[in-house]
């Protein structure tokens, strides 16, 4: 390419994050990099975006390797809509988000704020990509990622990624084996609330839970990261289940 | 059915919003109604769940068909994470979710935090329904709705929806022709941001936009709704593109 691309970068985790500094700076080595991110966490925010409050925006200088750079006090996908139509007035030749401190595999993708953002692009025909690790400290070692994160990359931009599809990436916690082409593994939380009393005395409750991974495939993204493999699953963002059109179609509606 | 059906109800415009009053009534003719839903609107907050801070619950009586009610200070997707979990201990025969004070049709389904609760329930293997109509006037009138949505609900606890599909459903704002099972259509927002000043003189910008429909099929959400047609959309959470996966398998990653 003889231009240098152009990269959104954004995330969940909030733009102090060492998540989205390490992502930049790899993002820096391939083009020219645009930050738009969250001014403060806002993990499992899913594709929320702000339309009750007002956003406020400040430029700053987090990343030096960045070209231009601003904090949102909103969602990631609302980095996402300011970033491409305020900020940058643009498409950019791809957005890639994170890197998100803990998992976004299987049904976690539905909460990530991270992969959304990629969705957000996605829906705006931009190739997107969310990369997650499997280590939710802020501690997390991102060098075993380097190289592969740079080939999912410039796949993603050669490649041509078609209008209606993004990636949702998830690293091991450590070294990684090799890549895996996948589908989201078949899960769900088995919720459990911790019970407290706050200073008042007012009872409160604090989301928490076991993750249950019902599909004994070896084709899912939890079994690839099982296994030390890099996941990658294609995913699209219309929910239409056409497998069950035709069933519905025999329901009755009319008597 | 011998035994009533117990239902769980909730929301995202908050507990106190006239689409759910609606909802619940028309609930209560068909079975028992337990309704679980946000202290406060929060419209928009698509699968959004509350990790990084406490949930105040409190029992209320806001609905006085309902066997039980509470209302969560989270979001749509804790409401049922909670109810199923804290409130019931079993799995409701079906959750319906709304009567959402505007259109949750195509792509707007992605930010929806009514129809991120039933398909939270799906995740949880419970029969689940979102209901919206294309009217976000707290005025909107809901009477030429009862019938169909009596039909729609009974219709899926009679054929049993499967694990891993939740249905979308969207009501002309007057008047239904009658019902159109469709699929998602494909469409995005234009951004624009209002730009204003705080009265100290900060900056702050407004989501807003306009609605761009790019498909021109007869077979989409958008399209019956134009026509006066209820659409029934089935959807899956299950984001995999599984036609893409083969193509993905060609990318070079490691050479």
């Amino acid at each position: 390419m003889a231009k240098r691309p152009l990269i959104l970068v954004t995330n969940d985790d909030g733009i102090n994050a060492p998540g989205i500094k390490y992502l930049v700076n790899i993002m820096s080595l391939i083009g020219d990099v645009v930050v738009v991110a969250p001014d403060s966490p806002k993990s499992a925010t899913s594709q929320a975006i702000t339309i009750n409050s007002p956003l406020f925006v400040s430029r700053c200088s987090n990343h030096s390797v960045a070209k231009l750079e601003y904090q949102i006090s909103g969602t990631p996908a609302d980095c996402i809509k300011f970033g491409v139509n305020e900020i940058l007035g643009k498409k950019p030749d791809i957005c890639v988000s994170g890197i998100n401190h803990g998992s976004n595999s299987s049904v976690n993708v539905l909460y990530s704020g991270t992969v959304a953002a990629a969705i957000e692009a996605g829906i705006q025909g931009i190739p997107a990509i969310g990369f997650s690790i499997l280590d939710y400290s802020w501690n997390a070692k991102f060098d075993h990622l380097k190289e592969i994160i740079v080939k999912i990359t410039l796949n993603a931009i050669k490649n041509k990624l078609p209008n209606d599809v993004v990636l949702n990436i998830n690293f091991p916690k450590s070294k990684v084996k090799g890549v895996r082409i996948c589908r989201q593994a078949n899960a769900h939380w088995k919720e459990r609330f911790y019970k407290r009393e706050n200073p008042m005395g007012k009872e409160y409750f604090w989301l928490t839970g076991d993750f249950i991974n019902n599909d004994k495939s070896n084709e899912t993204d939890e079994y690839a990261l099982k296994k030390g493999y890099v996941s990658v699953v294609p995913i699209k963002f219309d929910l239409t289940a056409t497998d069950y059109i035709n069933e519905l179609k025999k329901w009755d509606f009319d008597d």
